[in-house]
């Protein structure tokens, strides 16, 4: 979870990235570099202004407007870099591939993440349009999470009659809340993923 | 979830209660209504300030620090005056007694509650002390649940093995995102508690 100094410094970044990278791409990384450590330095996303972002970022605020309508697009483009990949079901068995997809949520390389993540939902929440921002952005993994159902109950690893749209909820919900939100301290963090999947698929009543 | 006009406004509140309520406990509750009215109407966490409440209240700034230490205490009482009463269990069947207690998360009668919980969620990430007194805050329902399942593990309701304190988060992990965060908008309000509960029953694979 911890990142270099260097890429928590907007301008230091650039300067230490190689030079192949096209100058627009290295300042667009810049601004959202700059965006996030201020996030994750406690600004809200109330304080948080376009003025205050170019400053941190060594560009000018028509840089930034040229790139983004606004500072809610600029956001939803903090949260998209710092989503990690999501892997690639493997195909074998539905248990193993809802394990990885579940494995990487909330888990990420740059630590500004797990401050970012709470800061924004009150406005994701407030905000109607930044809603669908969001709901484009989160969609991605459930639609993985969904094809994994989906072939599950094809193959007859998943009962026949399974709500696919909430299984995705109680698979990934507990998963946000605990490591998003650090639900309840009294869980253990490790091996999370593996637990709720076997504890959705086994069922809770005696078989 | 609508609220009267007058319970929204801590200084008509007093006038139209009853008299027979002690005076500190009026003047309570309306700086308790001020600060969820400044928060419901978009007043950051940051922004809100002793000051704006004690001013929204109609008391001096003496007033509120007699009650509470400081901004964060008084806001731990404005989610507890804001929480539902907690359903008693029956005790006939767990999947009753767990569709009750799952039935009011997230719901109340204040409709200023959806607003004011999002808001909180960065603070009580960002601040320790915070998080103690939120964990304090929603333990009597964990525990409630909790209860209920080693009733059913007892009776044999529930598999013997259930992991008790993981099963809790798979209960209400579920409906806290769906309710409070609207998470997945595909997903029916309606009687969602009730799916939560038989689908963690049944389990996702075959039987």
């Amino acid at each position: 979870m911890a990142i270099s100094a260097e890429s928590k410094d907007g301008g230091a970044a650039i300067a230490a990235r190689p030079s192949g990278r096209p100058r627009s791409a290295r300042a667009d990384e810049a601004i959202i570099d700059a965006a996030l450590d201020l996030l994750a330095e406690g600004v809200g996303v109330d304080a948080l202004s376009i003025e205050s972002v170019a400053s941190r970022a060594g560009v000018g605020k028509a840089t930034i407007y040229r790139r983004w309508p606004g500072k809610y697009e600029l956001l939803m483009d903090c949260v998209r870099s710092m989503k990690m990949a999501q892997p690639e079901p493997r195909g074998e068995n539905v248990r193993d591939d809802l394990i990885s997809l579940l494995g990487v949520i909330g888990l990420n390389d740059d630590s500004r993440s797990e401050k970012v993540f709470p800061c924004l939902i009150p406005e994701v929440m407030k905000n109607p349009d930044l809603r669908v921002l969001y709901q484009q952005l989160i969609e991605p993994r459930r639609a993985r999470i969904r094809t994994v159902l989906q072939r599950g109950v094809a193959t007859g690893e998943l009962r026949a009659d399974l709500d696919i749209e909430l299984t995705t909820l109680m698979l990934s919900g507990p998963v946000v809340m605990q490591r998003m939100l650090d639900w309840n301290p009294a869980i253990q963090r490790d091996g999370l993923a593996e637990r709720v999947v076997d504890a959705l698929l086994a069922g809770a009543a005696p078989r």
